[in-house]
């Protein structure tokens, strides 16, 4: 894109002044083009239905980013149920926070911890069959606008819970209704049902580094 | 993993008892082990520092799990101040949310809309300048925990911001403090000075379907 040095543009005492007013000019013309592409791709996008949308992968965001999700439907004052299927009666920054929603969000923290810390297969089942029972429950909730599942894909990649079971429920849910899986290893049929799938890589990470989980980074 | 029919294991009236015992204490016994290779690594890790986050990629996430950052850093009655380098006085549902924290959370929307909303350059350019000002102040205060910068990335890939200046006031901020980067497209010496780098990979989304951006889901 750099003109040569010795073009005619830059030849009379006019070129810098010009030179910028055309460059502000081509950048105007570009972008108004581009408008007209964005513009012409909103206008094509005319459906409205619930998502299931998927967050995978093995970097860091995907909770997190549910409960950003959360936080903007709460803003817009609609109701959420949040399931969790891993972690328990933990204390965490974004449950405290959202106590302050506790109008209109609810909260179930149903685990019993991570699949290494029970040791115990029979009770992770359990625990994963009654936060089911709640989760669906929460799906077929005309006034709950955004399910959560945290964590659903360890209780898939285990066999806690069957995938069969878990997808037509999912299916059943009552019209409009979002739903947020996350987990790492997500079912590949969970992804075939899914709208939106986002898988989080990990690029680079801290505790590599030998720092340790800090409060408000990771808990 | 699956034992054949015919396995001893099968042939004695007690067996599938015995199976199952046998394949909880397995399971006990192999979740153990993962545990004590997890508490290892927990101890290995034992430095605190202020970090820095960088959300990028083309998928769906990244400012949201930003924003679920901050909600769980406000559940600590901690500070946060969030500046957007793009998008403007949009009325967005996080922003909504969070204005119950307004004793914790600073919002300053500073953009004036995407590039070929504006097309204008010189004005982007001053939005920009703007806002880092307002950045890098936030950026020196000790009571603030958390700085999220949205969609800096933007503005550094069409060169709005000087990158050196950039990392130079990042890498000067407060002690302890964390920031976050967000937005598509990254610049490899901000991925080189990040402790955390998260690439949001779009596996599959719904706009391609046809589907509009929705409350909740996309704003």
């Amino acid at each position: 894109m750099t003109q040569p040095k010795d073009h005619p543009a830059h030849a009379t005492p006019a070129a810098p002044p010009a030179a910028e007013q055309d460059d502000a000019t081509r950048h105007r013309e570009k972008m108004q083009k581009r408008k007209a592409v964005q513009d012409q791709e909103v206008a094509s996008k005319t459906l409205e239905k619930g998502l299931l949308l998927v967050n995978t992968g093995p970097g860091k965001g995907k909770s997190t980013a549910a409960f950003g999700m959360v936080l903007r439907t709460v803003g817009y004052g609609r109701k959420v149920v949040v399931v969790q299927f891993i972690k328990g009666a933990w204390d965490t920054g974004e449950h405290r926070a959202l106590e302050r929603f506790s109008d209109l969000v609810e909260w179930h923290a149903l685990g019993e911890g991570f699949t290494w810390e029970t040791q115990d297969k029979a009770r992770d089942i359990a625990a994963c069959t009654r936060a089911w029972a709640v989760a669906k429950a929460a799906m077929q909730r005309p006034d709950v606008v955004l399910v959560v599942l945290d964590e659903l894909n360890v209780a898939l990649r285990y066999d806690y819970l069957p995938i069969a079971q878990v997808l037509a429920d999912i299916a059943g849910r009552t019209p409009g209704q979002h739903v947020i899986v996350t987990g790492r290893n997500a079912k590949p049929e969970l992804l075939e049902q899914a709208d939106l799938v986002t898988e989080m890589g990990q690029v680079k990470h801290h505790f590599r580094a030998g720092v340790k989980a800090q409060q408000g980074v990771e808990f």
